[in-house]
Parts: C-alpha cells; sequence; structure tokens
C-alpha cells in the first residue's frame, strides 16, 4: 500500500538546481590565428564557469559570422564543420548570465551593428548602471534597440557618436555609460578591448606566439598554452590590428587615472582558484581566508567539511591552520539535470539533496564545521546544516570565508535584493538561528583585505569595490535611483516568445 | 547484377521542388476579436499559397507578444497554450518569401520596434524599390539594422520622424519610400494598414461583426465568415481603433490619387481562385483567358491537359471554349518533400517526377494540348512536354494563358533575372524548339486584358502593372539603377549561421 | 470591443484535418541496382498517398540497415549522407497508416528479425484476420514481441517453422495467416515478395535493366522509370535472387489456385489514378463510374463540382456524359499544417474550411452537383454541402461514384465500424435530409462491375473483394468472431511512451 | 599574421572527454509508493555515476508504462506530465553504460516482454558471460531478439520455461545463466530482484514506510530518505508483492550457497563514497587505501595532490598519514561539452586540459605527488604528469590506490583488452618511465585487502572478484573461450540507424 501523503506534497514541483551567486559573464577574443573560433571554443570552455546560460562567438574573415546558442559552449560549438561556419584569424565569444535583458537568442551576445564605418560586433562582462537612461534617450533620438541587453547601448552610442575614427567613436561611447565592464569586439580590422574606468570587471592580456587575447580571467590563458602579459589597466582600452606583416597592439587610456576597485567577489567566488587576479592566485587567497578565519572564529570540532565545491580552498586553509582534519564529508553530484518532479512522497529538502549528499558514516557523533566561501539568502545553507545534523552529526557549525552580504550588486553580479539577503536582514544570533547551526562566524572585512595580501599593503581603503559586505558603491547609479523615486518607465518591451 | 551507370550520375544531387514563380508574402491583420492570434492563424493559413517560407504572428494585449518560425503557419502555430503564447484582441501575421534578405528567422516578419511613442509591429507584402538608399542614409546616421529585410527600413524611418502623432510618422515614412507594398501593422491603440500609392500590392479590408480585418485576399476573409467590405484604395492608409465601447475604422489619403495600377499577376498566378480581386473572381478571369486563347492560339487536339495546380481554370476555359475534352492528363503529388537524393541510376527530369506524373493510358497515341497559366524559365514547361511525349502522345502543344514574359519585376514577386526569362532570350519558334513542343502559342496583353473584363472598360492603358510583359514599368527603380551603374556598394552585412 | 462568444466556444479545440478513409499502406522493393535505397525514395514518394504516418526502408549489404521515421519519406530520407546510412543493391521500403498497432516507431515496418538461417526484414500491406489468435498462441510458446504490429506474427511464424530451406519456412508461415496481404522482404540473399491467396491487397512486379522491382502501384514503376511484367499473381510467391552475373527471379504457387478477389476499393479510392489495376487505367474506370452514374441519377443541374481531389475523375466522367460544365467550385489548400487553435469566435465547419473553400462568385445562384468517389460517415459530405449552400447555391445535388458503404474492412483498410457508416444506418432519403442536398444518389454493384470493364466480362460474381458494399467477406474472420463473442482477451501490452 | 603551423595539425580532431573506466549500469526498483516513477528518477539520479550513456523507467498501473532515453535522467524524465506518462506504484529504472551491445535507444533498459504468464519488464547490471551461446541456441529455436542487450536473453529463457509459476520460470532463467549480474523486474503484480550466486554486482534492500526499493547502492536509499536493510545475498532471490493491505517480502536462495566474491572494484572506483558496501563506508576504505599506500610507497614531497575527483579520498588518506599537505594542485572543470574541435595550432593535450587545469602557483617549485584511484590505460596519466611538470614542479610522483591492473573483466565493467592495459605489458619501471613521473608505486593486494577492513578477518581467499589483478576469474567464461578459439560466429545483427 502506498505510504501516507499529505495533500499539499500533492502539487508537481520543479526542482531547480541553480547556483546562489550567478556570475555575470566571461569573454574572450583572440586576434591573429589560424581557426581563431576554435581556439576561441576553448578559451570560452575555460571561462564556462562564469555563465553557463547562453553562448556565443564572431568571427571575421572580410565578412562576419556569428552564431550564438542557448546552453554550454561543448554541447554547442562543435562540428567538423565549424571551421566552414566561423572562418577567420580573429574572434571573440562570450558567455553569458543574464543579468540584465531576458534569456533569449537575441540577447545573446556577441551583438553586431553595420554601421556607417563597418561592422562592429561586441561582447561584455559586467552592467551598466545608467544603460536604461541612455536607452530612453536613444529611443527617443529615434533608435531601435534588437535586444533587451544593456550591451545593445553602447552599439547605438558607437554608431551615433559624431567623431570620425572609430576609436574615437567607442571612446565616446564609453565615456557615456558608467559601471563596471570588460568589452571584447571585432571591427573590419580590429580587436578591441575595454574596462571600466575603475577595473571593477577583469580582463587580462594574453600572448601565444604572434597571437593576441583577450580574457576575463588567466584560466582561459593557460588552457590555450598562452602567457599572461598583464591585466588591462582600469579605463584602458587595448587595439590590435595588423602593422604590415606583424600584429600591433596600442593602448589608449580613455579615462583619468583614479585608484583602481576591482571587485573582490572575483577572489571570494567568481574566479576559478587556478586564476591569477591582480598577480595574486586565487586559491592562495582563498586559503588565506580560511587561515585567517580559523583565528578569528575558531572551531572545537573533529571535522572540517567543506561546502563543495566554492568552500573547498577556505576550508583547506581553515584546516591546515587550525590542525584538524579536513574531510568530504559532503559528495557532489556532477550529473546535474535542470528539473526533476518533486513526487507526492514528501523528500525533505530535496533540491538540496539533488548536488549534495551526506557521508553518514564519517559524520555521525562527530563535531563538525561547515566552511563555505559566501552565505547569500542562507536557504541553501539551511538545508545543508539541516542534512548534516540528519546525518548524525553532534555539532554543526558554521563559517563564511567572506564577511555579511549586506548590500546588492549592480556591476553585473546577480545577487538578490535587500530583502533576501540573511545578513542584511538579521544579527549574527539571528542568522545562526536560522541556519540551525551550532555557531556561526564570518570573516572580517580586515580579515578579507589581509587574505588578498600585497595589494592592500598601502593603508588606503577601500581598495576593492566591496560595496556588498560594506554598501561603498564605487560608482553613481543611476538607473537604480531612478527605479527607487518611480522614475524609470517600465518600456514598452515586446515579450519574444520565439 | 547493378545496372550500368555513368560517371556522372555518381555526384549526389538535391533534388528541390520549388515553384517556377515565388509569390511575395500574404499579411493579414485583425482588431477586436477575442484570440486575435487564433483568428489571425486562420487567415494566414487561407493565404498560405503566398508564402510558405517562414510565418509570424504578433498580437496586443497591454504588452506586445510575438512569435516566428520558419516553415508552415499550420505546422508551427499549434498547441493548447497559443492563446496564452499570443494573447490579445489584435493581432497581425505575416506568410513569407524571401525577395530580400536571407531566410533568416531574424528577417521573419512581423518585425518590431520600440520607439518613443510605444510599440510598433509591422509586416509587408511587397517590395521597395529605394530600401537600399534609404538603408545606407539611415546607417549613415546611425540606424542599427537587426534584419536584412527591407521592411526594416520603415520601422526606421516611422522612429525617426519628427512629426508628433504615430499616424503623421507612419505616413512620413511611407513618403519616403518607392515601389510596391501593402502594410499592416500594430500599435499599442491600433491596427493599422496601408497601400502603395499606385495599388501594386493588394490589400483589403473585411468586417466580422464589430471585428475589422485587413487581409491581402478575400480568401482570407472566406475563411474566418468574414465579408469584404471593400478593397484599400492605392495610397491609402486605414487606421482602426477603439471609440469607446465600439471599434473605429479611419480612412486617411496619405497620396496624392492616381490611377490605379495593381500587379497583373495576381490574376495571372499569385491570387487564390476563389479570391475576389478588383471586382472580378480570378477563377472567372482565368477562364476568361483560356477562352480568349482557345480563339487566338487554337489547337487541333483530342485532348486538353492542364499544367496542375495553376494552369486549371484556364485549361478548363480552353476546353469549354474549344469543345475539347479537359482530361486530368497529369497527376500532381501533393506529399512534396523537401530533398531527394539523386540515385546514381540516371533517371530522366526525376524533379518535374516527384511533383508530377503522367496519365500514360490516357494519354498514349494522343494529341495533346497543354495549357499553363505562364512560362517563365521555361526549364519546367520542357520537362512536362518531354514527360507527356515520353508517355506516348503522337503530338505535345503548349499555350501559355498569359503574354511572354520579358522583363523581371521590383515589386515583390520573386521572378529570375532578365537573361533567365525564355521568351527574353528567345523568339517564339526558339521557345518552341527548346521545349520541344509541336506549336506554342502565348496569350496577347489585349487578350489578357479583354479576359480581365469590365476593369478595362474604359481605354486608358495600362491599367495594371503589366511590365513583367511590357517593360513599361510604374515607378522608378532607383536601388535597381545604382547597382546596374556599380554605385550601391554591398553593405558588409553579417553572415549569421543562427 | 470583442465580438460575443458563447461560453461553449471558449474551450479549446485541436482541428484535425484526417482524410475519410485512411489508405492501409505501400510497400516497394528493389534487386539488383545501385544505391538501392535512393531508388527506393523514389518509390516510396510516388506510393505516399497509401499512407503518410510513417516509413522505413530496409537495405543489405553484406549487413543489414534499417531507418524508420514517422512522417512523410520526403521529410526523412534526405541527407548526402543516406548512401552510407543505407547501402546495398537491395532494399525494400514501406509506407505505413496503422491499422493495427499503436503509432509508434517500434511499430514502423520494415520489421527484423535475426534467425537460425539468418536476417529478414519484412514489410506489408495489408490485415490478417487471424492475427491475434496467432499471437496469443505464440506467446504461450514463449515468442516475445517486439511490436503490437500484426506484421510481427509472420516473422515469428518464419522463425519457428520446422522447414528447411527459408523460403519453404517462408511459405509454412504464409499458409497459418488469413487476410489480405502483400509483403516484401529481403534476407541475406534474396528479395521476395508474396499476395494473398485472394489477391486482395495488390502488388505488381517491374524491371528495370537487370533489377526488378516489386510494387504496391504502378505509379512507383513509371516515377523510377521502371517497366510493369506484370501483377504478382493471388497466392504468389516471387524470389529474386543472383545467379552468376545475372538476376534470376523464381515464382512459386504458395496456394492453390481460386478465382481472384482484389479489393474494390483500389478502383473507388485507393490507387492513384495513373496506377493500372487489373490492367485497368484506374483513371478512366473512375471516369467510367462518373459515366454510368449520370445515366444511373442523372440531375437537372448548372454546374458539377468534384469534391476534390478524389471526387475529380468521376465528376468529370459525369460532366462528359450528361454535357454539364465541369467547374473547380471548390478550391483545396494543399499547405495542410496538422492541427489548428479553433478560435473562441466560433466558425461554423472550420474543419472543412482548412482544407476546401467554395468558390463564391461560381457558385451563387446555381444549381450545383457535387461528386465525390464515395461516402463514408457522411461528416465530411454534410459539412460540403452545407458549405456550397452558404456560397448561395440556389440547389445543392450529390452523388456518389461508389455504391453505399453497409460493412466495415477487415483487410487493411482503415473505415469506421458499423454504427459509424451512413449508410449502414440511414436508408436513401435519411442520408439525404442529413447531408441537406436537394437530392442524392448512390453509383450501383452493377453500375461498379460494369465501370471497371473487361474485368467483368464472364458472369461469375463477386469478382472482387466487395464487402464494404455487399458484407460478402472473402475470408473467415477470426480475431473479429472471437472479438464479439469475448474470447479475444487484451493482451497487457505495453503502454510505449517513447 | 597568423602563427606558424605544421600540416599534422591541420586536420580536425574531436576532443573526446570520457572516464577512464566505464561503469556498468545501475539499477534501481521501488514498490508501494505513490509516483513510483518520480521516486525512481530520484534514486537513478543518485545512481547517475554508474552510467551516463542512457536511462529508462518502467512502472505499473495495471497497465506497463516505459520511457527509455539516450542521456541524463535529469535532462530526460522531467516535465509536469511525468504522473502521467509514468503512472502506478511500482517502478524501476536503469543508467547505462554499453558492456554489450551497440549504443542504441532498443538496446536502452528496462527492456519488456509480453509473456503468457503476463508481462516482464526488467533491467540488469552486470555482464552474462554465456550470453552469446544461449542467444544462438535461442535463435535456433525460433526465437526473435528486439535488441542487441544480453540483457534480452533473460527475457526469453523465462518466456521459454515450462515451469508454472513465474518465480519458478524466472529462477529457471537464472540457473542457466553465468556472470555478474543484479537485476530488477517487475510483473503484473510483483517487484524482483536478484544477485548472481557470488555476488560480484552489487544489490541492496531499502524501506521507507511500507515502500520497499532495491537498488545499486546505499547512496541511493539516502537520497530518498530511506533505510537501508540489507544487501541483497549472492544467489538471492526476492519478490516484493501484495499481501491484502500490506506489502510483504519474500526472500528465495536460487543457488547454493558458496562464499560471496564481489567484485573489488566497486570499492576502488565505482561506488560512491558515501555509499556502504558489504558493510563499509566506501570513503573510509578509500581513505585506508591511502594511509595503506603512504606506509608500502612514502614520497618525500612537499604536497599532496589528488587526481579529481577519483583519487581524492586516497589523497586525503594519503595525506593524513603521512603528515604532508593536501592541496588542490588540479583544478576540475566540470561543465564537460561533448567533442570540441582541435584547432590547427598545435595545444599539447589539450583532451586532458578540457577537464583538468594545474593550479600553477601552487605547483611551481614543489616537489608534488600525484594520487589516483588505478591506473588503467596510463594515457590520462601520462598526460597530468606532463601537465604538472610544465606547471613547474621540481619533482613528481604518481601513486596508484589499487594494485596493477594485468587482466580484463568480463562481468559488467568496461575495461580495455589485456594488450591496453598498462600494467600487463611494462614492468615498474617501464611503467614509470612511460609515465614521466619521478616515482611511481602501487597499493599491494594484501593492502588492498587489509584496507577493506573486517571483511577480511577470516583467513580466506579470495573474498572478492579481484581478476583484474590476480587473473583469478571466479566463473566459467564460456563466450569469451568460444570467442577466442573462433567457435563463436557473428550474428548477423542489424545495423539499425534509426
Amino acid at each position: 500500500m502506498p505510504t501516507h501523503i499529505t495533500p499539499k506534497d500533492f502539487e508537481i514541483k520543479h526542482l531547480n538546481m541553480s547556483p546562489k551567486i550567478r556570475e555575470e559573464c566571461g569573454v574572450f577574443g583572440i586576434y591573429g590565428v589560424e581557426d581563431a573560433a576554435a581556439v576561441t571554443t576553448l578559451g570560452l570552455h575555460a571561462l564556462q564557469h562564469r555563465g553557463q546560460e547562453a553562448c556565443g562567438i564572431a568571427s571575421f574573415d572580410g565578412k562576419f559570422h556569428s552564431e550564438r546558442h542557448l546552453g554550454l559552449v561543448g554541447e554547442n560549438f562543435t562540428g567538423k564543420d565549424l571551421r566552414q561556419r566561423l572562418p577567420g584569424h580573429v574572434a571573440i565569444g562570450h558567455n553569458r548570465y543574464s543579468t540584465a535583458g531576458q534569456t533569449l537568442l537575441r540577447n545573446t551576445q556577441p551583438l553586431f551593428a553595420e554601421m556607417d564605418s563597418g561592422g562592429l560586433a561586441i561582447a561584455h562582462n559586467g552592467h551598466l548602471t545608467n544603460a536604461y537612461l541612455l536607452r530612453e534617450q536613444l529611443v527617443h533620438d529615434g533608435a531601435i534597440f534588437q535586444s533587451t541587453s544593456d550591451t545593445e547601448v553602447v552599439l547605438h552610442l558607437v554608431s551615433r557618436s559624431r567623431r570620425t575614427s572609430f576609436i574615437d567613436r567607442f571612446i565616446d561611447a564609453l565615456r557615456q555609460i558608467d559601471g563596471g565592464f570588460a568589452f571584447v569586439g571585432i571591427t573590419n580590422k580590429k580587436l578591441i578591448g575595454a574596462r571600466d574606468r575603475l577595473g571593477i570587471r577583469p580582463l587580462v592580456l594574453g600572448k601565444k606566439g604572434d597571437a593576441y587575447i583577450l580574457a576575463s580571467e588567466t584560466c582561459a590563458l593557460d588552457m590555450i598554452d598562452a602567457e599572461l602579459v598583464r591585466e588591462i589597466e582600469p579605463g584602458e582600452v587595448v587595439v590590435i590590428t595588423k602593422d604590415g606583416a606583424k600584429n600591433k597592439i596600442e593602448f589608449i587610456r580613455a579615462f583619468p587615472k583614479v585608484p583602481k576597485r576591482p571587485c573582490v567577489f572575483e577572489f571570494v567566488y567568481f574566479a576559478r582558484p587556478d586564476s591569477i587576479v591582480g598577480g595574486q592566485s586565487v586559491y592562495e587567497v582563498r586559503k588565506r581566508m580560511g587561515m585567517r578565519l580559523a583565528k578569528e572564529c575558531p572551531a572545537d570540532v573533529d571535522l572540517i567539511i567543506p561546502v563543495p565545491d566554492s568552500g573547498v580552498p577556505a576550508a583547506l586553509g581553515f584546516a591546515q591552520a587550525a590542525s584538524i582534519p579536513f574531510e568530504l564529508g559532503i559528495i557532489r553530484n556532477h550529473y546535474v539535470g535542470r528539473t526533476f518532479i518533486q513526487p507526492t512522497q514528501a523528500i525533505r529538502d530535496i533540491g538540496v539533496r539533488l548536488k549534495h549528499s551526506a557521508n553518514h558514516t564519517l559524520i555521525k557523533g562527530k563535531k563538525v564545521l561547515l566552511v563555505d566561501d559566501s552565505i547569500v539568502r542562507g536557504t541553501t545553507s539551511t538545508k545543508i546544516v539541516r542534512m548534516i545534523r540528519d546525518a548524525g552529526a553532534a555539532e554543526v557549525h558554521f563559517r563564511s570565508a567572506s564577511p555579511e552580504i549586506r548590500h546588492p550588486d549592480f556591476y553585473g553580479v546577480d545577487m538578490p535584493s535587500t530583502d533576501k539577503l540573511l545578513a542584511a536582514n538579521y544579527d549574527l544570533e539571528g542568522m545562526r538561528e536560522l541556519l540551525g547551526a551550532d555557531s556561526l562566524g564570518f570573516l572580517s572585512i580586515e580579515g578579507l583585505y589581509s587574505a588578498i595580501g600585497d595589494l592592500t599593503r598601502n593603508d588606503e581603503y577601500p581598495q576593492f569595490s566591496d560595496h556588498c559586505f560594506t554598501g561603498e558603491y564605487p560608482t553613481s547609479l543611476v538607473d537604480n535611483e531612478r527605479k527607487n523615486s518611480g522614475e524609470n518607465p517600465q518600456l514598452s518591451f515586446l515579450v519574444d516568445v520565439a
């Protein structure tokens, strides 16, 4: 006989398994290599952790070629005819998470525009904080938008600029936008890159033989055996083009120099551990966060268990600093499907189980410390604490290797609004109670800066975009302010079904 | 043992089965009916003969909704959730053959633009003869095009017009374009329609209860039980909107009145035989063409066989006038797939056989007259004559129920260039020889006008756009002239793979 | 304002457009030609009218290759790699309508079995009247069925036969089955064909160079330029194989000779008009049906309108015999999609309109005679009569070019059960009233035989399988009798979703 | 200018990323729960690591329902209508890697047969070592196979058994087969399970409320909150059915009791670390392997780096035993696509990079020890050693946490043939040289047994199926012997394209 079920369990639920913070995007560009598109697929694959929703590549061989898909690079850019489909020695690519604009193919980048000066394909990591305002003005002036992506604003600004040279027009456009951004683009002749004036979003320059590469992270350079030249500077525009038989690179400072403020979340969560950010190994920084955390918020436990996979380096650091065994107490299921149907038979916290399983034998009767990189909403953390407790742990303690997240981001990080951020709504004891943990601790801001290390040798603060922890936003937030004051009218967007 | 095959047969050929003249498009719009999109699918289905390459519907219910597909209406606009996908009391739809722009989903109509004045979705039958010139100017002024369709030019012209009211902006745009066109569009509040100043492309107004309908042909009105109000006049703009609880219709003359010159090919080939064009039954006109042809070019034969399906009414008329039996000597295969693989074993004229089969028993030993609506390239006609002869006919005569086509079209009819038009390159005897027919005859221009009937009661000539027969183009052909003089630079279009 | 609609119109209806009688299947086989599969696609395309639900091809080149799809031949057997996918000089193919078994890919033919004697692929047109009984016995003996198709019974009978040679085993199997069938099959070495003992289902033999062809109809031979050798005799098995360098054909009489009784519906409806059945042109027979009908049931009308397309030859014959104009009063829409959504706005008889439109101008005020090949349920006929009357006809008369259908078929024709056959439930006046026609007439059985012509020179009756008109079934109907007596238990079929 | 490339790089390569040993399959069954199919999707998801090629579920609610797909459970068994598609309180499911039979949907399990005694759906983990011989005999006796899967042999044996009760027939079938297997099946009334006489393949019994569960591993029980009852004994058949309102379970010993010999690879590689096998935590066993390895083959290094993910527990054990830091020196990319196109520009070991990246900063200048669970072909290990060396390691040592694999498996583990097994062809020094490691070590057989722990308290050897290390196969290998002696004729399998 079927086990008894309660009526509320009857409803069908799709169990979605999305990450807690969604990365904004990854970009890649290469100039001067045979099969530029094939190399770009490898670069984008290395950057896949920065966005899995959609991907696109544009190449140029006298004509522009473009292909955009929903899904992963490795699922889409396959087929022996890739070289025929995307020929050329120049290509750019994009992995996307939607931070602005609906999840539609027509919002997938690279975006393309044919202009008086020729074609321009462009891809973008970040978010413009005055995109709505600019869009309104542009539409008022007769511009027609093909997407709901904020990136398209830049295309129109370039297209309408009264400057003569393409680079001047591009810079003209950049000076009108605000926010955090890293652009890669190709024109009839050039590969271009640009980073916002504060360097909020990352962009690095690499070299492989004669070829130049632009990428969001150094791990994309490693993938294709290229060497890191340096990070693109805040406010810098880089232009790669041909000079006779050689490739020429030109650096243009599009904005006055100000102290840089790269996004601190690249260290906390986004960047791959094997990437180098600001001269620092991300893996080492995360381990140091864990080590510092061990000092700031020690825990008397038998085992340290990372919340996989993002909590692993910090947990290792904590374990080494505290000389407590590091153990794999949570097994991650890598074969993640999109959706499952909730059986009427109630199974508690099924969403978490689909990705994570508790290692019962290990946990039973033990005092356990869970280490994660951060706590955003707290919903997943709560379920994981409960899962570990259900597995028989004597005590369950929780540590976040970054400070309390109290403020939303507006520069390309898909984070929930303030009312959904755990730390914005509860004090430490309230959070601990909600999580159901025996103790709870967060790394301090100072601890975070200290872990990042020699970037912080001087005493100026802040040196990063750390507004999620501090509320100190590095730029104005026009669209957001207008939205809050009700000035920002909803544009009559098309609801495009297909 | 396999039969002998010659090396040249080894190559793989895809056997394409496309019609000889491809229609330009069909448009449909309805205002003031529940499930406007579902009604639009029926209207588009009735207009499916005007374009089978792609189809799209846009509806409005406070927001715009749009869905566009490659393929037939009945293959795509299905599913119980159609009402949810395309809600609203107003909708427009489009069946497309590409006469300009590549066959891509992003070229599929309706096109949409968000403007300062609100949203505009638009669909278009016809072709603009100065679209390239206008596009160049618009791109020069910073416009970014989302498609390669000439229709998008109109969106930009409306968007950039300095007039205040939407209708003034729309008319402002229409006055800048040249060529043959019938537009339907929806804004936040209105259903609009417009026809070019000479009425080259057709557009009719219908009514069903309180609802108004715009359609390319009356057969779309019959499909949904609507009654014909009248044809939209050349140069007329019609605006349907709400006036309190009722629907209001307004007619605006956007151009000075000139003698109308509708496209004569609607009678010859395009329109469905059960449609009424210019007050005349298309079926009756085609039968009269056949009757007149029987007088102008009689044939001493045993049987009259129509080339199916377009030659049927003329063949019936010919048979009735000449008192010769009308017989189905060619059987049409309606289950047409896209492509077949040519077997290495040579089979002559396989492309024609896939659509047509000779009725051997009927034909054997008989003197046969084939009647078709027209001859364009002559390639299919040649294969059909040969098929009938191979089936054992004693004699094979051929008659075209329209005059010799000697000039290409530039108003939305997909016709080959002059060097591929049979009658532009051969005299009557040359054509007869090429076709392999025992005799060949074409209806005269006078015969054509006479068959069309009381439209031609007055003596003014021409009364139609008959340039394919006469070379007298009713408008200027700016793009074409620039192209011929080499002035029209190829824009650096994106070659979009997906 | 949206027009008023009644509540019952709100429900969503999918408007299906299926033919009134569904043909059972078409088969094709070829031996001794390069690219046998490519030639088979052409043969199946010519037989597409016999089944559009699914299609399959099996070829042999040392190994068996097989591909089966839902949908049309021309939609599926495409792609430049067809030769690689289905290599070999021998192939068979099948077009299918489901008369037994669910519409699943695993029911799609050819079916294949590996046997002790080697592989066997088989395709089948017809229906076995003792398939259920045999299946039960086979399952009882441990056979495992892979499909719910009656064809598979034959595979098991062959596989379990205790005879030695393959042909003996095949004949052994044929002798156990009852019903109407035409089989084509391939083994490691042979192409085989077989026809039931009464020749109910058709099968013809053709030749093209050295290659032999088996096909349901001669139109498949015409398509590939092959010549008709003769019909396979009732109860005959034909075996084509290699004899040194040549192809050898062998004819085996598997059953004692009895008077043949081919299915009369091949003349009435199934066969393509350009096919030759029993030495007669199907087109000519249908015209003679119309001529005879004109004598048996004359009508005083202005116009004769065929119900397209199946009524056309009979209508032509009627018109010629009665000297009344034949006119295209109903326009058929060939771009038929699968399903449409019924708008809430009621549109009467929308299902019929999707396929047929009335030619209003022609019909208005006229006395009209509609001629169709047959009347089955009468539902479509009723809607067509109403459509013609709504178009303004002064009188609407209806004639069926075949006798009243009063009995179902069990030999492969998908016909409704007795309670849904119009003529089984109403007398002539009742039918006329239901149809809403001013008069109604059916061809007599004698008229039908007379139209078929010289097949009927001798006086023996019946000479055809005409049980649908007469109730005289040519074979026993074991499954049906057991079903009626409740003896036939429902087997626990798997409901296979995918 | 494009960098120079050598001609051999021009060829297009698809970079495949498959695991080194492929697991055989996972099975799951549940009786007595609402939405049995939805629960089964969760169970299969937990077992996804055992097979990712295809998956299938069969349920029973009076009728059998079945759905089978290529790909992952979470990609396929979705959609709100899952309950409608697969209704019932009983269901079984299967995750598959092909160890026998082509990768075709018709080989995907569960397989179904309708028998005299009713329907039977069956799924199978393992491999039958006399399947070919039995198949030959069955085909000789007239059986027709629907798949090339060895599982189908069992269906035919059951179907043809002369016993009366279903369970007797099932046991009759089991007694004829040899090899390693775990079966789950459903009949009209029962859920059944069975394990081979030596318990080579795993199967556990769980309970959740009144419902009974069968699964390959305990992690599937954890997923659905069920408790482990016990492992199914070697040679045991379990039958779950309804007894009035309750569910009844019956245990039948189908084979005489012999010492069990479960597959040792479940500990080494297959089972998920959080599963309990033979009463032991797999995670703990693996850690102990690493600890023992640290004693048997110590290494003087700075860091211990696991080859992710399978080497992690052993590396942790090694690090803890040796007090050397455990570090994440290899980052695994989880977003694995199927195929990439190799750029003409040569990138060394690109296949490995697509999955693994070296953490350069960490590795540079360090003496590194890589720990993996085993070495099969050695190709991936070679590339990983090279990748670590390229990243700047001063020394690279390698340890395998299991003994040398010298013999292939025939019980459901997809392992290469002897000529491709590294340890079967090289001595230790030869292997070290090939791998390019500074030192190489393998765990001893004794070490392995010792790590497995209290299972080995008694002194009998062997206690596991450890033939891959020892060559001592626990059963006869009929098919393999016949194949080697050339007796095993290739059956004329159909090459089924679709």
